[in-house]
């Protein structure tokens, strides 16, 4: 399987990463909007071409994984190129999916091609866990928590902040939180209940320490529902103790069974990545298979995880699955 | 949806009380190997059948749920089933799922019939995570815990020693296996430094506390290769304290990524279940669903958990399935 990647960034670089580790695929080339010649990728002998000329390389790739952002690249960029290619991208606006699946599904449709929309741990692995929990255990109730992780919206909001230089939020689950709904005690949480987070916050020389933690503490959506605490640390620090992109979180379902809904049950999926971005880009690697091969059993349209039988995922055949892995 | 139940023990028992929770589902008919006027069920006016008649009732049902065991019932009721209904099972023996698949197969082909085999959690939900997190994780090592949870065969082996009345086992993973697995250490572990076992016994009046025990303790395959504790109660406490079904356990991957795979990622998913076969029925419920929707849709043959698109699963629809869990 040829793949193509699109926007070269700590996503795109996790996707040449992935390719690395699944024999069955290869890098073909890597698209950027950057000028080509100022791009440096990992892989030997793979061009990188400038986005403009990609419809010249449509019958080069078999997959075209778009690692733009979803606040404005994926919305244009997904439906415009599945004109021209299979595409995978990791939509990430849960409040937005279903427009963006319309109007991929439309374009996908139209020109016969086959797309994935939303692949990577949330939504994506995280999805599916709600998904087959909720169909097995109808009664129950759902938990997701976030974190242990760098939020990327966070602390750009940080970095907003007058008199702030650099900065780093970790979204992290409140511990007792995860102890009662683990113990199946089916606890009304409010958002503060959830989760706590931690702000490493690198001030520019002079600037009101006392103001720039309260604006933080105070601001609406992102900190005010919170507990927040905020470190003042120097930038050397920030750098070496938190360069990392780690994240992760964890999926509950609590539900019950029996005919007086006498026994309870708890399913619980997490996640704990040192890289956001790599995790996510082996999730699309994956799908990026199962989407080359409904293209190449004549499925075209939009898909979602939701929509792949498992197998599709694997390099491996179904007797070697259901005698390996069963 | 209609569907027969075939068996009706614990697991056909647990199927009834899931076809309850899924108003989408109706109980037609249960059928036995016992006298009919014998079997009392829980649900309302829906009839019991002599399984020797199960095939006048085959317009009257979508899907048949078989509850045999995996030693001697599946192996024989799935493929003969399968000429006059769909059918799902939750045929265990890891070892054999092959030669069983074919089996059905076969049959299903012949008779343009849809099955599945080997639906419930282990296999399962757990083959499930297997197959995912290998996907997403080409590196990395696999580890499968079970526990705390009754052993039925384990349970068994200890009432056919000589001098046992009765006696329940139970499989515990160790502690400090999990944590080590959690905690990304990549251990190789050892049969006895993953799980323990601890036994309740209940010994005939007069009988040799010390040559039961010591029997246990060393008998092959089921206790020589763990650390198992003996407790030896008296019966009423045994039908009081360990009257129930519960089980559950771990599937982790723990793998890497990055150009030089200096990133590592934990996926770990767990189930804590009051009643083994209830929850396994529920599973089986879901899959029952996909499995009369894929016939609808001309599919036939044998399939697992493997070969399931999620969203069949849900009665909900695809649009409402991408708002609210994707």
């Amino acid at each position: 399987m040829k793949v193509g990647i699109l926007g070269y960034g700590n996503l795109g670089r996790g996707v040449e990463c992935a390719i690395k580790q699944n024999a069955d695929v290869t890098l073909a080339a890597v698209f950027t909007r950057r000028d080509p010649s100022t791009v440096k990728i990992l892989t030997e002998n793979v061009p990188v071409y400038d986005v403009k000329d990609i419809e010249a390389h449509k019958d080069e790739i078999d997959v075209l994984i778009i690692c733009g952002g979803s606040a404005t690249d994926l919305p244009k960029q997904t439906p415009e190129y599945v004109k021209y290619f299979n595409v995978i991208d990791s939509f990430d606006t849960h409040a937005k999916i279903p427009e963006h699946f319309a109007a991929v599904d439309q374009a996908a449709k139209a020109s016969g091609h086959t797309a994935l929309i939303s692949a990577g741990w949330d939504p994506g692995m995280f999805s599916l866990n709600r998904l087959y929990a909720n169909c097995i255990l109808p009664e129950g109730n759902d938990y997701t928590f976030w974190g242990k992780g760098v939020s990327q919206g966070h602390s750009d909001a940080i970095r907003r902040i007058d008199g702030v230089k650099n900065g780093k939020q970790y979204t992290i689950p409140v511990e007792s939180a995860l102890a009662d709904v683990r113990s199946g005690k089916n606890p009304e949480l409010t958002t503060r209940q959830k989760h706590i987070r931690e702000c490493f916050v690198v001030a520019e020389e002079g600037a009101d320490l006392a103001r720039i933690e309260n604006e933080i503490k105070t601001m609406p959506n992102y900190f005010a529902d919170y507990d927040t605490t905020v470190h003042f640390i120097p930038e050397e620090e920030l750098l070496r103790e938190h360069a990392g992109i780690p994240h992760g979180g964890f999926v509950f379902r609590s539900g019950v069974t029996g005919w007086n809904k006498e026994n309870q049950h708890i399913i619980e999926y997490s996640l704990k990545l040192d890289s956001n971005p790599e995790f996510t880009a082996s999730v699309i690697v994956a799908y990026a298979r199962a989407i080359a091969r409904l293209h190449s059993e004549g499925v075209n349209g939009c898909k979602t995880v939701f929509d792949i039988a498992p197998a599709y995922l694997s390099p491996m055949s179904g007797e070697e699955l259901r005698a390996h892995l069963l």
